[in-house]
């Protein structure tokens, strides 16, 4: 059995967003399941001494710009948030909680977590919210509710960042393919051939 | 005629050098010329609050062997040079210059600088160097010489810096097609498609 797909996404992030709509088709094009590792890029950023994309002047237009025409090119419906960035620890909690709830749900959590973000303009970071979109997705409201208040959930997202540092990753999605490092949504193509031929 | 691509590279830019080595290719598929326009990513580079990848901590690394990688994907040798980045101050004049020696032959100045700079170690960005791989190609090295001095060389290069940064150029390589901007060797693949289907 080939090893999974690691894929390290920030739930604030346009990217992270497009790679998670494409990433389960790519990976299944290859016989590869996917694993779905919940990112949090503030702590990380500051020791790169980078931003989120938007908060540089020229850079910034050329992103939002992008954001939109790469998503339309994978027929992926996007909005801009109106309150973006965000901290969004509490549904990153939410996923973790749901590796234990089933194959993939957490995966499945994702998704719906992007999707309410990125198409509905809700506010994910709000717990509220997180637990909304976590019931629509039939999880019970309050088991979510007890899973991210949860001390070993919080000790393992938090151990997923601090491996994530140590490993390298720095940006949104990020993705290790047997080992190896691929950063971006735009490296999906790269990481398909690489998979292919089993590298370079 | 459909207009040509508009090509900005930075001399000091691994990815514009890789960008340099597909692009012709590239236009050549979809009946497009190439502009080719050099750039000094130093001003705008602190504009925008950016600094030359390699500086980056984590961020850095990654992209060492992200160069390595993306330009073997493509058969294309490459070697971090020992001095890097560095102000191509003079071989940007000299690509310039040949802009009136003949069609073509700016693209293949451009080309011989980046690999002198990225395959063979060689510092251009020494007046003499830039001298030595011009007249390796076939240029008169007093003409060169004399074209790098002149002050309307100078002013031109100026001019397409100027021009660029207004334009929203940031990085190298960054494409305009049909006015479309597209920053990164990587969305080559992305333009083959927008030039296909002229847009989505």
């Amino acid at each position: 059995m080939p090893e999974p797909i690691e894929f390290y996404f920030e739930l604030s992030s346009p990217f992270g967003y497009l790679g998670a709509m494409r990433i389960d088709e790519v990976a299944a094009r290859h016989g590869r399941k996917v694993k779905w590792i919940p990112f949090l890029l503030g702590a990380v950023m500051k020791q790169v001494g980078t931003r989120p994309l938007v908060e540089y002047p020229i850079k910034g237009e050329y992103s939002k710009h992008d954001f939109a025409r790469s998503t339309r090119r994978y027929g992926v419906p996007f909005k801009l948030p109106s309150q973006f960035p965000i901290a969004a620890i509490a549904p990153c909690r939410a996923v973790i909680w749901a590796r234990g709830q089933g194959e993939g749900r957490d995966g499945e959590l994702a998704k719906a977590y992007y999707r309410a973000f990125f198409q509905d303009d809700r506010d994910i970071s709000d717990r509220e919210v997180a637990l909304d979109v976590a019931s629509e997705q039939g999880f019970d409201r309050q088991a979510v509710a007890a899973g991210i208040a949860d001390e070993d959930v919080k000790a393992e997202l938090k151990d997923e960042v601090a491996r994530g540092i140590e490993r390298g990753v720095f940006g949104s999605p990020f993705f290790f393919v047997d080992g190896e490092p691929f950063w971006g949504a735009d490296r999906l193509d790269m990481i398909e051939e690489w998979l292919e031929k089993g590298g370079w």
